[in-house]
């Protein structure tokens, strides 16, 4: 004989609408939140019901964060570097450049002191947050032209976002802010030079390739950006304490599968990519050199003006040192050896 | 009013022991599997309750699959590569020399169709298993003097297990078995010459510093190391669906919060070492180059006679070649970059 459980004396029926900034098509970034909320329901037997909507169905991609600070929608799944416009503090539960790895976010996150500290910034705007996949060091984007000197850089149309857009225009680049959907049509007419997106697999859905053949890496201003599943703080607190903890360890737990998906799915797309005529090249270095000195400039000013970023920014600065001190060792020297054997291989 | 939910139906009270392959002392190998157990004690409101018990309480540390599979215990937290004595495509479950690295292994698991392939041959043993941690790239060992050339591995007593021992006795080291806790004083009496463990945090809660002050890296054998939670298949199948989905996810929980804790342990404690005395050594690279064809000597013989092995080997190195290919573009050349960056400033 089974008594019912405590669990069973505090699972109300609720239905909840999660805002995606993303499209339905593509199944890795959009798919994250469905992990959480298929979840969800199962471990709730449906009491807890959580219906994704994709970009555009409820509210505007890039306005997930307000729908849920407004509670129009009591939760929603992003990447917080939309929003740096409002602060640029929100960067740092996403990406900054030249910023932290994948592993590194989630370290920082999870033990570093990360997520108690950006917690209290999302309070500000009525939000809890958590961190709910990741996409690996993304790639640099499409070029319609080669990009072979710094002096490449000035005039150039570019398809990039918030923080990074910023460093960009001190080179000489004007940042375009465009919906992912619109790119294509875009890059296509040349009213814009460049666009970057994501990495191979997303990017082949979106056909880059067809118009713009050069394909730059890294992605230096996304080393591995953090996707954030966002509820209403009032919704959260009015959460069984069961439902709360259901949903941390789904956001847990689709921050591990996104990852992986992305780094089983990236590969062969990449070979797809390449046969179908993307030519693959490296940022010039002194490229990169003059894109990390302008950061560095944009991270200063805005911390001697900005308090919560200074707040954020010192700590993670210095946690940002002790990891790459240490992942230079074991971890970097690992993959230097083993991509130059396999390289040699071919 | 609220209807006791099919859930709560099927929550029988279960109690399960959980043997560990590792010392409480180190609370983030021994933690993983505390990670598990407190959430589905949590999410079950204590009615499925594991208790983890530390190598040798129950059962010696590298003998927690025979308890499993026996049914002496119903599950254990272990590293499936203890184990090639059974069979060497146990190493699969967990690295084997020059592989993946977490994140790769993490992407064959769940997305590569590596959980399929290994649970199929698990179920050999009848055991079911789950990923449940990794450490990321190990460091190669302390060792009491300078391997400058491969001269220095003649006769060299390494206490070092499983498939990399057999690669490294055909460059003339003796490989030695010890238990963790054993190593230090092998060392400091000189018993053994070197000693590899696993990284900075873990490596300095034995003390190793102390008595060989060579601080050898990578460790080409453990890229990226997976722990495995392994249950009984006969438990496994008694579960209720419920208690199921919910060890399922409390794995997948713990398996990217112990690479986060590793990732944010070992920077510090790597600072610590330096600090004590230690002296990092990257192994030279005709060393590594010896011990990589070695390796794919084994691999090659180990094929050939062992059907699982083959089975399992052919679409992982192909598999491993992909993401080779990916992660020297994007992730590769960020980490280069950053880090050479980081390692000017000093």
């Amino acid at each position: 004989a089974l008594a019912a459980p405590a669990v069973a004396q505090t699972m109300p029926e609720i239905r909840w609408r999660c805002a995606s900034s993303f499209p339905k098509s593509l199944d890795t970034i959009f798919g994250a939140a469905e992990i959480v909320t298929k979840r969800v329901a199962s471990l709730t037997d449906d009491k807890f019901q959580i219906r994704v909507f994709a970009a555009g169905e409820l509210v505007p991609g890039l306005q997930v964060l307000d729908a849920v600070q407004n509670e129009t929608v009591e939760c929603g799944h992003t990447v917080s570097y939309y929003y740096v416009g409002k602060d640029p503090t929100f960067a740092f539960d996403a990406a900054v450049p030249f910023g932290l790895t994948a592993r590194q976010q989630n370290a920082w996150m999870y033990y570093g002191g990360g997520l108690e500290l950006m917690r209290e910034f999302f309070k500000g705007y009525n939000l809890v947050q958590f961190p709910c996949g990741n996409t690996g060091a993304q790639m640099g984007g499409w070029f319609r032209k080669e990009i072979n000197s710094l002096d490449d850089l000035k005039g150039l149309k570019f398809r990039i976002g918030g923080f990074a857009g910023n460093v960009m225009s001190r080179l000489g680049v004007v940042p375009q802010q465009i919906l992912g959907t619109d790119i294509y049509p875009a890059l296509e007419k040349g009213t814009i030079d460049a666009a970057e997106w994501v990495g191979p697999y997303d990017d082949e859905k979106l056909g880059f390739y067809k118009v713009a053949k050069y394909y730059y890496y890294p992605g230096w201003w996304e080393g591995g950006p953090q996707l954030t599943f966002l509820v209403n703080i009032k919704q959260w607190d009015a959460l069984p304490k069961f439902y709360k903890e259901v949903l941390t360890m789904a956001c847990a737990e689709a921050n591990v599968l996104t990852l992986a998906k992305y780094d089983a799915e990236n590969p062969p797309a990449l070979r797809r990519l390449v046969s179908q005529g993307a030519v693959l090249k490296a940022f010039p270095k002194d490229v990169l050199e003059a894109c990390y000195k302008a950061t560095f400039d944009v991270y200063a000013e805005t911390a001697a003006k900005n308090a919560w970023f200074k707040k954020v920014f010192e700590p993670w600065l210095q946690f940002r040192k002790l990891e790459y001190e240490w992942f230079s060792i074991a971890e970097h020297t690992f993959d230097r050896f083993v991509l130059a054997q396999a390289a040699r291989e071919g």
